[in-house]
């Protein structure tokens, strides 16, 4: 390698974050500029080349010392870079990686957006060490990355990985956000843990202190912070995400053999406390052969995302 | 690549296959060889060798001219050619690569015998042209073998591709060979489907063809025979059979997004009527992003896995 400084770039729907690593994955700087969706998004990748010019100027780094610019965003995007419309940002299909290595004259790769944040875990997070790693994201949906001896999987048309879409339950009425009936991520994320919480609510007359919050303010955390008093009902909740996210990731293991599972996300801020509901359920369905599989907790929040692009240079 | 041939080998419980290929993949020689299972399988890599030996000179093949050798068998083998025990060759853990390559001061590679398969379907079987793939051979299991941007899927140990020992039903009492129940070669191997039927037999009185087979006579073959005249009963079995199927393998393409999947084994040979029952629940339930993922059935037989173990050295 021989240059000194990569870029890891994360575009979500309201801000690009932005980091400035050595390649040895040290953070020098971070920061934001929002992200401009009018005109189907055609700022986005002028405004984030800017800015890295701009902090090139800053720190007064030679051009010829940056290895290159990674970036990750919500859509499906293939091995090769094309993004294949990414709705959140008003995007079609193009070349990312022509059009953003055209307005910088620097190497650049992309990927989706779930896929980059799990190579962030396992870089410098919750998987370090790892080879084979599935990341998961609890937060309003539920988002997947899966990492196949040191690479992403990607899929052949960037829709690898997609583990909140995976098919967990036959008897659903309500529609994901996906447009099927019955994905994990209408359980496990934040979103989908509410949904259970009401429907557990209007189904008995069993007291919980969960009745005294307005069904509006119910939320993952408010579930789990009455598991951890001891609220009955509040733990039956609980085991039903557990069952659920626990079968649906001992399928997923069975079929990629990790080393470890890697949880973040809003409902993961919850702490270990998941695991006990997982666990029981995933180590009972699991493969033997891959039952030695363990889980940690994602440790790098929103910046597992900057982390991952720049990765995605390095490799 | 300096050589003109390559060897692959496909260890089984009674016989190695093995076959010559020229580099282009064209199969110029085939043969079999006994099993020799005892003293824990001590003499099977040392037979593979001496037959290997035998026919370099037989042919008058210059050692120069030889890439090296793959092999498949039957158990978790990690990327570096290590088995981590093979119960039917009566094999504990070490490694086949060193092992091998000792015998024959040639490059070797190994791999489990199901993955080594899917390779060799997309070599030059049902999945040629595709970089990622599902192979599932259906029979007396369920064998899985995944390939992502044309590479085996092997996992942290070995374990990657078990497609068959994902849990699928949570109201099974019977276990599975692997000790856990419900997993979905309970249901779509061809001893799996002959379960299914027996049950259906049981469950009601609805009159049926299989009810003139004997017991222990029953076999996917007449199930699948059933259908094609038009049985009632058995269009239900083929019904629950594709069910298992199409929904396991929808949880499958969503996480792995593959081009094609390859249907393979005994079962298979009832042909494409398979792909009428598994088709509607796996386009039902699988992510959209991966719904336009196709079928085809494997036409290498039992020479999969020849060709794969070969392929497997010319990577």
């Amino acid at each position: 390698m021989m240059g000194k400084y990569v870029f890891g770039v994360d575009v979500g729907g309201t801000t690009v974050k932005l980091g400035l690593f050595d390649i040895e994955g040290n953070l020098l700087d971070k920061w934001e500029i929002p992200t401009r969706k009018e005109n189907g998004g055609e700022l986005i990748l002028a405004d984030t080349a800017e800015s890295i010019k701009a902090k090139i100027a800053e720190k007064d780094i030679l051009k010829k010392d940056v290895v290159g610019v990674g970036l990750g965003a919500p859509g499906p995007i293939d091995g090769e870079g094309t993004v294949y419309g990414a709705v959140n940002l008003g995007w079609g299909t193009f070349s990312i990686r022509d059009t953003l290595a055209e307005l910088l004259e620097l190497p650049v790769k992309a990927g989706n957006d779930a896929n980059v944040a799990a190579l962030g875990e396992m870089w410098k997070g919750g998987g370090q060490g790892c080879k084979n790693l599935i990341a998961v994201t609890l937060g309003t949906g539920v988002g997947g990355g899966i990492i196949v001896n040191g690479e992403i999987l990607t899929g052949a048309v960037g829709a690898g990985g997609e583990i909140g879409h995976m098919h967990v339950e036959d008897n659903e009425t309500e529609r994901c956000g996906c447009g099927n009936t019955g994905c994990l991520e209408e359980y496990a994320s934040a979103t989908g843990i509410v949904r259970l919480a009401a429907r557990a609510l209007h189904s008995c007359e069993e007291p919980s202190v969960l009745r005294d919050v307005p069904e509006e303010k119910l939320s993952a955390k408010k579930v789990f912070d009455a598991v951890k008093d001891g609220d009955g009902l509040a733990v039956k909740i609980a085991e039903q995400f557990g069952e659920y996210l626990g079968k649906g990731l001992g399928v997923v293991a069975s079929i990629i053999n990790p080393e470890i599972i890697v949880i973040g996300g809003g409902v993961s801020k919850a702490g270990k406390i998941l695991f006990e509901y997982i666990s029981p359920y995933f180590y009972k369905t699991v493969f033997r052969g891959s039952s030695n599989v363990k889980f940690a907790l994602a440790t790098l929040g929103n910046d597992a995302g900057i982390y991952g692009a720049a990765r995605l240079v390095l490799e």
